[in-house]
C-alpha cells in the first residue's frame, strides 16, 4: 500500500503489551462487578437476618464465577507470557474469550435469582442450564485461541514447551465437556448438583494446572 | 514564564503512556459494564425460559456494542502505537472518543428496551436512531482525531505511513455515513434493519480494516 | 526497628508507579459508570422520544461530570510527571483526590433525578447545592495536595519550574470558590445557572490551563 | 514433562508484574463502584433536603469501605513490592484477598440499607455483624498471605528487613480482632458502636502503620 511501512517490530511488542493491559481490565472489571449482583435483600422489619440467608444461591454462583474469572485470569497470563506478537486472528480469539467472560455475570444473576425463589424448580433448571451453556462456550473460545496459537506458532515464543498447546485443547475440550455434563444433570437431576460442579470445576482447574509457575514436572524445574 | 522548565522529552513520553493507560482502562470499563444491561428478567413462576428468549435484543444489542468497542479499541491502540507525543488538541480529541465511547451503554439499554417490548414499534424505531447518532457521533470523533494528527505530524512517529491519517479519515466518513443509514432506515423501513447493520459493522470493520498486524500489504509485509 | 531495611530507590519509584496505574483506574472507572445513571427512561407506549427529552438534566450532568473526572485526571498526570517519591501524607492527599473524584457521581444522579422532576423547583435547588459542595471540596483535595508538595519539595523532580506549586494552589482556590458560588447562585437565582457553570469551569480549566503539554509560554517553550 | 520448558527467569518477572495489574484493578474498581451504593433517595417533592439527611448511614458506610479499601490497597503495594516471583499457593492467598476486598461491596449495602431504617434496630444489629465478619475475614486472608510468604522466604526479594512478615501477621491477627470485637459490640450494645470502630479502624491502619514510605524508624531512615 505504501513504501514507508510502520516498523513491524515496536508494533508487535506494543500491541502485545496494550492487548494484555486491556484483557487484564476487562478481566479485573468483570469478577469485581460480580458484586453487583449481591444486594441487600427486600425484608419485613426483624428479617433481615432471614432474608440474608434464603439467598444464598447468590453467594454460591457469586464464589463460582468469581473463581472462574479468576482461573480464566491466570490462564490468560499464562498464555500471554508466551505469545510475542499478535495478528488479526488472535486479536478475533482473544477478543472471543473476553465477550464471554465479560458476559459471565449475567448467568450468574438468571442463577441467584431463578434459585432463590425455587432451589429444584422448572427456572432453576433453565437457569443453570444458561450458566453451563456460557461456561462451556467460555471453555470453547479458549480452544479458538490455543488452535490459533498451534497454527501459527511464530506468534509465540520460540522456546516454548512444546506441550503448551495440546495441553491448553486439551483442558479446554475438558472444561467445555464438565460444563455441559453439569448443565444435563441439572437439569434432569438436580440444579444443585449443576452449583456444586460450578464450585468445584475452578478450584480443580485451579490446583490441577500443569505449566502453573510452582507446577513442578518430572524434572522439577519451577519456571513453568 | 519561568526559566526553569520541566524537561520536555521525558513529559511527553509518560504522557502517552498514561493516556494509554486512561484509556485503555475506559475502553475495558465501558465494554465489560454493557453486561450490566443482561438482567435476571421479571418473569411468572415456571417462565423464565420464555422470558429469557422475550429479551433477545438486549443480546443482540450486547453482541454489537461490545464488538464496537473491541474495534474502537484495536482503532485506538493502532493510533497511539503511532504516536509519539500530545498536544492539548489531542488530548481533547483523546476525550471526545472517550466520551462517546463510554456513552455508547445507554442507546443499548434503551435499544434493548424497547425492542423487548414492540420490535417494531414507534419506540423501536427512536431506540434504534439514537443508537445510530451516537455510533455516528462516536465516528465523527475519530474524524477529530485524525485531523488533528494530520495538523500536526510532529506528533506521531516520523516513519508512519503517508496513507495512515487518510485512511483514517476515510474509514471514519464512511463509518458515520453507514451508521447514519442505518439509522434512516431503522427508522423508516424496520428497526430490525437497523440492529442487523449495528451487528455486521464492526465485524466489517475488524475483517476489512487495512493497517492491522496481519492485514498483509501488496509487498507481504506484516509489519502493519 | 531493623538494620536490614529494603532499599530506599527501588521501593519509591516502584511506588510512585502503582500509585498513578491505581489512580489512573479510578479516574478510568469513576468516568465511565457516570453513564450508568443514563438508563432507559419510563414511558407509555409511543412517548419513548418524549422520555428521552424530558431526562435531558441528566445528559447535561453526564457531560460536566465527564469533563470534569477527565480535567482532574490531566492534572493529576501533570503532578505525577512531576513526583519522584511518595510519603505517607502524599498517599493520603492522594486518597483524599481520588475519595472526592469517585463520589461525584452521586451528586450527578441527585441532580439529573431533580432537575428532571422540577427544574426549579425546590429540590432541584437543594441538588446543585449538593453538586457544587462536592465539586468545591474535590478543588480543596487538590489544595493539600500542592501545599504537602510545597512543604515537602524533595518529593518533586529538582528540575519542577518553580511556579508549578503556587500556580496549581492558586487554580485549587479558583476552582473552590467558582464551584461555592455556582451553588448559591443555583441555590438563590436558579438551578439552570449554577448546572451552566458545572458545564462551563472544566471546559474553562482544560482550555486555560497553563503548563500543559501544548501550553506555550512566553518564550514558546513546548516542553510543559 | 517436556525438554523446552518456558525460562523460569522471565516467566515469573512478567508475572508478579501482571499480578500487581491485575489486583490494581480489582481494588481499583472495588473502590470506585462503592459509590453506586449511594443513590438518588425517593422522596416526596420538597423535602430532597431531608431524604438527603436521613441517608447519612449511606455515607458513613461509604466512607468506611472506602478507607478500608485503600488502606489494603496500600498494603498490597507493600508486599508486592518485595515479592520478586509469585507460586501457585500466592496466587492462591492473593485470590482470597481479592476475593474478599471485592465483596465489601455487599456488606456496606446492607448496612446502609438496614441503619436508614432504623438505626439501632435488629436488622441494623444483623447488619454490623455481616459487615464486621466480612472486614475480619479480609484480615484473615492477609493472614494467609503473610503466613505463604513466612514458609516461602525465596518468593521475596533478599534484602526484605526480618520484622516484615512478623509484623504484617501480627497487624493481620489485631485488625481480624478488632472488627470481630466490633461487631460484638454492634450487636449486644449499639450498631454506632460498630460504625464508629469501621471509619477509625482503616485511619488508625494507615496513620500508625511502620514499614510506610515515610515511616521513620529509630535510626531515621526513610526508605521502608
Amino acid at each position: 500500500m505504501s513504501q514507508h511501512r510502520f516498523p513491524a517490530r515496536r508494533f508487535s511488542r506494543s500491541e502485545t503489551a496494550r492487548a494484555e493491559t486491556f484483557s487484564d481490565g476487562i478481566f479485573a472489571i468483570a469478577v469485581t462487578i460480580l458484586v453487583l449482583g449481591l444486594t441487600a435483600p427486600a425484608h419485613r422489619p426483624g428479617r433481615l437476618a432471614h432474608a440474608l440467608e434464603s439467598q444464598w444461591p447468590a453467594y454460591v454462583g457469586y464464589f463460582a464465577s468469581f473463581s472462574y474469572v479468576a482461573v480464566i485470569w491466570l490462564n490468560h497470563h499464562q498464555a500471554f507470557v508466551r505469545i510475542r506478537s499478535m495478528d488479526r486472528g488472535l486479536h478475533a480469539a482473544n477478543f472471543f474469550v473476553l465477550f464471554t467472560t465479560a458476559a459471565l455475570a449475567f448467568p450468574t444473576g438468571v442463577v441467584a435469582d431463578a434459585l432463590r425463589s425455587d432451589v429444584s424448580g422448572a427456572d432453576a433448571r433453565v437457569a443453570v442450564v444458561l450458566y453451563a451453556s456460557l461456561a462451556s462456550v467460555m471453555c470453547l473460545s479458549w480452544l479458538v485461541l490455543y488452535h490459533h496459537l498451534g497454527r501459527h506458532p511464530e506468534l509465540m515464543d520460540p522456546e516454548v514447551e512444546p506441550a503448551y498447546v495440546p495441553h491448553g485443547r486439551l483442558r479446554s475440550w475438558a472444561g467445555a465437556l464438565a460444563y455441559a455434563v453439569a448443565g444435563v444433570l441439572g437439569c434432569l437431576i438436580s440444579p444443585l448438583i449443576a452449583l456444586g460442579v460450578f464450585i468445584v470445576l475452578p478450584a480443580f482447574y485451579f490446583v490441577s494446572s500443569e505449566g502453573l509457575p510452582a507446577g513442578r514436572g518430572p524434572a522439577g524445574d519451577t519456571g513453568a
